[in-house]
This record gives structure tokens, C-alpha cells and sequence, in this order.
């Protein structure tokens, strides 16, 4: 059964020749030949996947942003895309609520805290229904759509078409991974993550919280789990 | 009598010395002294203003990114936020719903087809009490306010620090005072223009709707105010 | 025979579905449907090209960022490359002169000036060699490489693999295919268009200067080819 | 006595409150409070210093971005602002060598291990000079200075406006002071760090080599004066 409370993602573009595209840039900086032949002339994937991963591991981020991937996001809230689309170096596609009108009950998401207590959780799904009938109410009174949206809450759904290049999502990864970012946001970019790790699998190991990149902590209000950098310097 | 209906503004910061940044900047590309010399040599604002305001008509908008200006923003939605944080030329640092959690009746913003018909303002004024005392119960109930949070609304009051350079507010401004986009941020954008243009009053003929800038409009969907770049360029 | 004396540019990398994923983009802002739905749905490719149209003509450029495309570029000189990578939306990998040692004669080429008086041509050519000893004389001398290139002209030759989404590659035609653009920039950038409209030759009418898209001419020193908009404004 | 072959650097604008901009952005993301009231309330030096360098610790650093600094830049190599220009969060200014024709001999900067070496330095002087003849030689022909700087080396001195914020410049501080960037580079950050520095001194501590700010080298070839992280973390 599917979850319903959950982001829906799926990876609708990709460029076909990820590896062998890094791979060449990589090499490109370092080599007296021209990017064209080193393209052609390598297919040995294991020679390519050992060049990126030195590169990546000493933050020559750039030779990865030559890849962008783009996502097919839906059921996802307000709130979560409010978070999401600060993040500036990733464009959007996003449902607009002003020239989109809600028919019926809108899509909502159910925060974790409420969805696991049943009676809060009723109490949540029946305001829900209050406020749809308030946005109906001033619809149909004349407001547009774009002025009636103001009663519609953080938890409405909404979609978007998102891309970003490599350097950009191992950042998003290791940034919206960590256990203090929201919850919501943490499902869409594991979705994001688990969606590009199926085709590509070498990018693994870099789509993950920052602590398990590099094995320390520099969150203000750490949950524990890896020690703090200092205390890794003074050891 | 303050509106409270309305977005406030202020403007924070700015550097004292913009014109002659920017003019500095602008001869720098065109002449074999050295900028500390262009910089120390001038203070005739007139020759200065020629100058600038020919490179800007021009397109030559890089030598307006050497300015940056810094405003206070608060009563403004989030559903106004939303859009403004889509410009990934600015910076922004907003209050958190995650961490600040609301005391009492939360502020809102009223639309304004709403705001001008007494009956259907009193129905939103009172709806945004339920959705208050909503948020309250949750929050009582021991929700945590990042989660309770999903029944605040799009009219909701927010307040930030943004923070962009004289190109993007430009194009900000060139953008969002033309009649198609929304009220509250036209609103918004008007009043951080207005805070410049007191103090730097030069700005002015910039800081507009694209089509008194162009004297075209390249909407889809015009207003009619201007002609359409296509009945200028057959004429 | 080919001409060796002009930037030689490869298309390696472009995702599949271009035209599908820019118009899954733009209907998403305005349907209720899911992003993943419009794109299953659809494979009319002139239904899309009809929507695609519309939009970039409306100056909704955000939807067309989805798309990245990556150039394996050689044969540019380094007086070109200063220019090209002062475009700061695109990503670049660039051959370095500190870590590779030119063997021989290095690459280089002349300008176009210089290259049709076989006087000149002949005088630019020693002056090259000449150039070329006094590289190799110092790294025989024990300096190294980083150092040695202080004597490299700017008509070295450089590659570097290039990518860019659809929105700045229009932007980047837009301005560098103009009459009053370096030569040599003029010929990599018509590179780089002419050999993605080869493969998407639906983009053909947005991969040009500006004034051939626009109508008008917006710099200082106008070529004459086509009227300033103040000419079509006032008429 | 001055250096002549160094760069020279003038900080020419910032803004004037730019630790109470700073605090204001970090508490306005936390507080219930207006931004322009935590403004107005606040001149406690040592509690804004506090709490602003809790918050770049932790790794927030938007909150920085709000501030913008500009520079006067000159006798810097066209090598050098070939690798500045790199940063794409900046914003440049930059002496044409197209629109700026060189009358006499240029300047130009000497590398370090050529400049230590009194044979050497000599024959690079004059190979400087026969560099010089030939430009003037193109140009008295007749050919376009932007077509005959082709034979101006790497080492030609230009001039620059070149402005960022404060996360920028703190990103390339901690980039290119490393002492595996190359020497110029290093002197001309180090020359815009110490610039702002003298006006702001609580900034020190981040304008540093990366391996200063963090304890360790994540660098491909370490120096090896910091130990490598995957070494802290084992131990």
C-alpha cells in the first residue's frame, strides 16, 4: 500500500553519459590533450569512477556540476517547497496557487507528531475540511483564487519540476539529511537521493549527511551521534 | 494613521559612497589609470550621474552589482515570501516558524478584494481566530511548533532581513511593479524602492515597471497600457 | 580542410527529453495534475513546442533552466576564455597552465586582423616561436610551469569542457553573437548553438544576437544593423 | 619603500554598521521581534560579536551574506584575475584590454622564482620589453588593440573593481590562502583580508587558509603542516 503522507519523487531527465561527462572534465584540467579525444577514448568505468572519487574527496566540486538532474515532485508541502526553494543554486517549476484554483478538498500533508495520535489526527483532518470549506466560501463569493489561497494552510500540497547539478544535491544531501532538518524535507531529498542512486550508484556514498561525509558534527545543537570537530582537533 | 494592512520597510544599509563605487567601477573597464586614482580624483556627482546612467542604458549591468543594500522587512505573508525568495540574486534571513513559536493570535495579512468588503473581512478576521486557537490546541497538546505550524496559513505575518545588489533590485523592480504580479508584493517591492530613492534619488527612472522602463510590454497576458514589442518593431 | 585557426566545439552531453521535460515544467505551473502525469502523458511534440513557444517568449526563462547541455571546447584562446568565464551561470573545467607544461610549441591563435596580411601572419608566427623558446628556456632553467607561463601570450590555446542550462545559453547567444563581440567569441558561441540546434533545431530562433531577437539594438555603439528602441518608441 | 611587484589593494566601500546588520539578520530568524526593532534596540559591541560568531561556527552563513565590501584593485596579472574571476559569486570591473590601448612599455608582475634570480629577472624584463616593441608594432600596422593584446603575456598588469560578501570573501580567503594556491593569488587575497581587517578586526579569525579555520587539509597534496581529517577521525 502506498503512503499517502509522504513526498512522491521521480527522475524524469538525466544526461545519459554521467560518469564518462565528469570524467572528462576531471581529466581536462590536468592533461595536454583535447576534451573531445580524452571523451572518446575511455570507457573503462572502473579507471573513470577512481578519478572522480579522488576529485570529489579533495572538494574539486566544480568538475561535478557539469550534471544536472531534474525531479517530478508532488504531494509535498507548502512549508517543505518554502524550505526547498532556498536553496539557490536549483531551479523550479512550481504550481501556482494563484492561477490554480483548488476544486474540492485540497491535498494536505499530516506533520509526524499528529499523524501518529488518532485523535489529534482526526482533529487535524477535520480542520482541514473547515478550511477547504472557508476557501470555497470566498470562491464563491468572487475572491480569486489568488486572494483566497491566504486561508489555505502550510500543509497543502503542492508539485514542482526541480533540477539541480551534482554539486548542488551532495550539498542539499549533506545539509537536509541531518537529523535537524525537518522531517518533511528529509523524506523529499531521500526521495531525491534514492531516486538517482538506482541509475547511478557510485554517487552514493556522497548523498548523505554531512556528519557521515566527514565524520564530525557542526551543528550548534548536535544530536550526538558524531563527535564535534573540536573534539576531534584536540584529541 | 499607520496602515496595518501593509508590508513595512526599512532601509538598513547601504554604503555611503555608492555613486562613486559604481562610477569607479565604470571607468575602470575604459581607462589605463588605476581605480584608487579614478576613486580619489572625483566628486562631481553631475559627471558621475552622465556616466552611470549611460552604462546602465546600455545593458552594462555588472558595475551595478558593486552596491548591495540591506532592508528590515515585517507584516508581510508567507505566502508574499514564497515569491520573494524565488529571486536567487538576494539574500534572505527569516523569521522561523520552526523556531518561533506564535503567542496568542498570530499577525496575518488580508487580501485585498477581501479587505474591502466589510462582510467577507469579518468572516476572514474571525476564520484566522480558529485557526489561532487550532494552533494553540495542537501546540497544548504537545506538538512542537514546527509541526503545529501546518494549519498557519498563507496570510500569516512574517518578517525578514533581504539584502540584494542594485542589478537584481532593478530587475526585481522592473518585474514586480508591472500590474500582473500580485498585490502584496508589488506593495512589498514598491516600498523598498521608495526607502532608495529617498536617499539615492538618482535611482529613480530604474526602479519601475519593465514597461515604463522598455515602453513595451512582453506579458502574455498585457494589461494594455503599453504595445506589445511586436505592433512597435512592424510599425 | 579544416580550418585550424577557429574553436572547435563538441555537444557531449544533453539530456534525452528536452523539449518533454521544459514542457512538463511550464505546465506544471498551471495544472492540478501531478508533474509525473503531465510527463507520461505527453508525447505531441508539436502540442509542446506550441506551449515552449509561448513561454519563453513571455519571458518565463525559469523553465527552460531544466535543461543543462555540456561543450567539449578546444582550440580557444585564453584571451577567449577570460571573456567566457565571466559568464557566472555556467560551469567550467578548464586546462591548467599551472599543472600542465606546454611541450614544443604551443598552440595558439591569431587573429583575424593579423591573419589575412600575410605580412603580419608571417611576423605573429615567428613572434610565437619566439615566445616559445623564452618558455622553454626558463623551464629549462629549472622554474616551474606556473611561473614559466607569465610569458604565454593570451592567443594560447586553451579547452575546457563547458556547461550551461538553456536559460543562459540564449542569454549568452543573445549578447555574444552581437556584431560588437570578439571575433573569436563570436565563432565559439555560434559553435556551441550550431551544434545543439543540429540535435533541437527548435531552439534555432533563440540561439541569436539579441537584435535579431528583439527587434531593436540596445548598445552604445550601435552597429546600425537595426533601430534603437527609443527610434521604435517614439515613432 | 613599496613593492611594485606586488598587488595593490584599497578597500572603497563598505557599509558602515556592518557587525548590527549582521546580528540583526541572525536574531530576526529567531525572534518574535521586528528586524528593525532588534535594529534600533541593539549597541552592545560585545553581545552582537557573541552571538554573530556562534552563528558562523555553527555554519549558518547566510546571515553573511547581507554584507557587501568593494575593492580597488591593480597591478595584478591577467594570470591572476584569470583564476578570480573563477569565483562566480563575485562582482568584477575590469580594465578592457580591448577598449584600452597600452602607450609604452606595460606593466607586468614578475613571478616569484624568476624574480629572485638576478639572471633571470633580467631576461624576463627584456623579453617584456620585445613583447612591448611587438604590440606597438601590430598597432602602428594598423591592427585593432583588442586583436593585438593577442601577444601581451600572462604576466600583464590590470586593474579591477572586484566586490563580494562576507561569505565569499570568507570562502576565498579559506580557499586560496592556502599555501597550495599560487603566490599571487594568495598576496592579492591576503592584501583584500588585511584591507577589511584593519576596519573590522573581529573578521580575523575566518580569514584564513581552510586548515587554519577547521583543524585539517583536505587537499589532494597536502603541505602537510595540518593533519588530513580521515587521520582525526580514525584516532
Amino acid at each position: 500500500m502506498e503512503d499517502n503522507n509522504k513526498p512522491k519523487v521521480s527522475l524524469i531527465s538525466k544526461p545519459a553519459n554521467m560518469l564518462k561527462t565528469v570524467y572528462t572534465a576531471c581529466r581536462t584540467c590536468y592533461s595536454a590533450d583535447y576534451p573531445i579525444n580524452i571523451y572518446n577514448s575511455t570507457d573503462d568505468t572502473e579507471k573513470m569512477l577512481k578519478l572522480v572519487e579522488r576529485v570529489i574527496s579533495s572538494g574539486h566540486y566544480s568538475t561535478i556540476e557539469h550534471i544536472q538532474v531534474s525531479f517530478a515532485i508532488s504531494n509535498v508541502s507548502r512549508a517543505c517547497t518554502h524550505q526547498l526553494v532556498r536553496h539557490r543554486h536549483m531551479s523550479f517549476s512550481q504550481k501556482s496557487q494563484r492561477y490554480v484554483k483548488e476544486k474540492g478538498q485540497f491535498d494536505y500533508l499530516i506533520p509526524p507528531t499528529i499523524d501518529k495520535d488518532p485523535v489529534l489526527k482526526q482533529k487535524f483532518i477535520d480542520f482541514m475540511g473547515e478550511i477547504s470549506n472557508k476557501y470555497q466560501e470566498f470562491v464563491e463569493a468572487g475572491i480569486p483564487a489568488e486572494d483566497a489561497r491566504a486561508v489555505l494552510p502550510n500543509a497543502t500540497a503542492t508539485s514542482m519540476v526541480a533540477s539541480l547539478n551534482l554539486r548542488e544535491l551532495i550539498h542539499l544531501a549533506n545539509l537536509r539529511l541531518c537529523s535537524r532538518a525537518q522531517f518533511e524535507i528529509r523524506m523529499l531529498v531521500k526521495g531525491m537521493c534514492d531516486a538517482l542512486v538506482t541509475e547511478e550508484p557510485w554517487l552514493k556514498p556522497y548523498l548523505v549527511a554531512k556528519c557521515d561525509r566527514y565524520g564530525y558534527c557542526d551543528e550548534d545543537k548536535s544530536c550526538g551521534r558524531k563527535p564535534k570537530l573540536e573534539e576531534l582537533v584536540k584529541s
